[in-house]
């Protein structure tokens, strides 16, 4: 498994990335600040493209301890338990899922880990302060830094959150003004984007 | 209706596009010919994503009649029902989606209705015969070429129906050899190397 990750590391000759899908704090409908479900499929099309693009981890993030241990439930089925079995590419990319209960926490415990803060990039559908281009963050983790790559549920990342983080990356564009893909979808191009060939 | 479309061609400055997500013939994991069901998901996700690259119709192809008025009733939900009310952003999506029962029969209907063939591509998470580069694809594309851009769904889709095509695209390569995207997030991602900004 370390040679593996050693690998792809030099394949990828850049930093670490890792992800981040926020079920708090994030706005409903109404601009309201709440805590959203876990989405099953989430969690699956996320670690699949995860996995594809050479991700260390992908954590969900989420403060509510039933919805950590319904993950954790997910999580074994697949990992340990007949899901593994019956799918062994699904348990590969499952295997790169954990759990945190804050961005917070999470920022700290990578920082202790690698002996260095990664940049915090968060994802939003709209411009907002201290944007960063795709081809700038690309010759940032070129140049060896560790990302990690903050997505957000509902209606997205509650504002008050971006104070946590270094840089907020440009919306994806497509033709015209609509701008409502699916989270899953826009992990899978922003991870394109960056690291696909 | 009409002036939008004119405006997101012209902005797009190629031919048309349409998908088709394939629910025959594609395989199980057994590697057997089968018909697979509608997920619900499959639909939003990847309606979301061609209205945001302004892609023309998003063809569900199933020749099993109890999933085409599945499919009806969600669309309606969506588009007439109280879900068009609550989310005016899925409902511009879902206009897109309309069902076909085979995809012989939308290559005809396509052609009569334009009065030319489009291309069909199909795609694939492996390498096959025909197969055609993004860039040249969207050389093609540039020059005019109205695109059919085909997806399996299952375990892919079954050799037999390449036949029906002109190209095979290239597979999406990430980092190292895992190649399990979930179909949303493929097509995600070939829009994007496609179309996007």
């Amino acid at each position: 498994m370390v040679e593996e990750n050693a690998v792809k590391r030099s394949e990828k000759a850049g930093g670490k990335v890792y992800l981040a899908l926020l079920h708090y704090p994030v706005y409903n409908r109404n601009r309201e600040v709440v805590i959203t479900a876990l989405t099953n499929l989430d969690v699956h099309d996320i670690a699949r493209a995860a996995k594809t693009y050479g991700v260390e981890k992908f954590y969900v993030i989420t403060p509510a301890k039933s919805q950590q241990r319904l993950l954790k439930r997910i999580l074994d089925h697949w990992i340990s338990g007949v899901g593994g079995e019956y799918n062994p590419e699904r348990k590969a990319a499952l295997e790169l899922v954990d759990v945190a209960s804050s961005l917070e926490d999470l920022i700290v415990d990578l920082t202790v880990e690698e002996r260095r803060k990664p940049l915090v990039i968060f994802t939003s559908a709209k411009m907002g302060k201290n944007a960063i281009s795709f081809a700038r963050l690309k010759e940032k983790y070129k140049k060896g830094a560790d990302l990690l790559l903050v997505f957000g549920t509902g209606w997205g990342l509650a504002e008050e959150i971006f104070e946590q983080g270094d840089f907020l990356l440009e919306p994806i564009r497509g033709i015209g003004e609509y701008n409502h893909l699916a989270v899953r979808s826009a992990v899978a191009i922003i991870l394109d984007r960056l690291f696909g060939r």
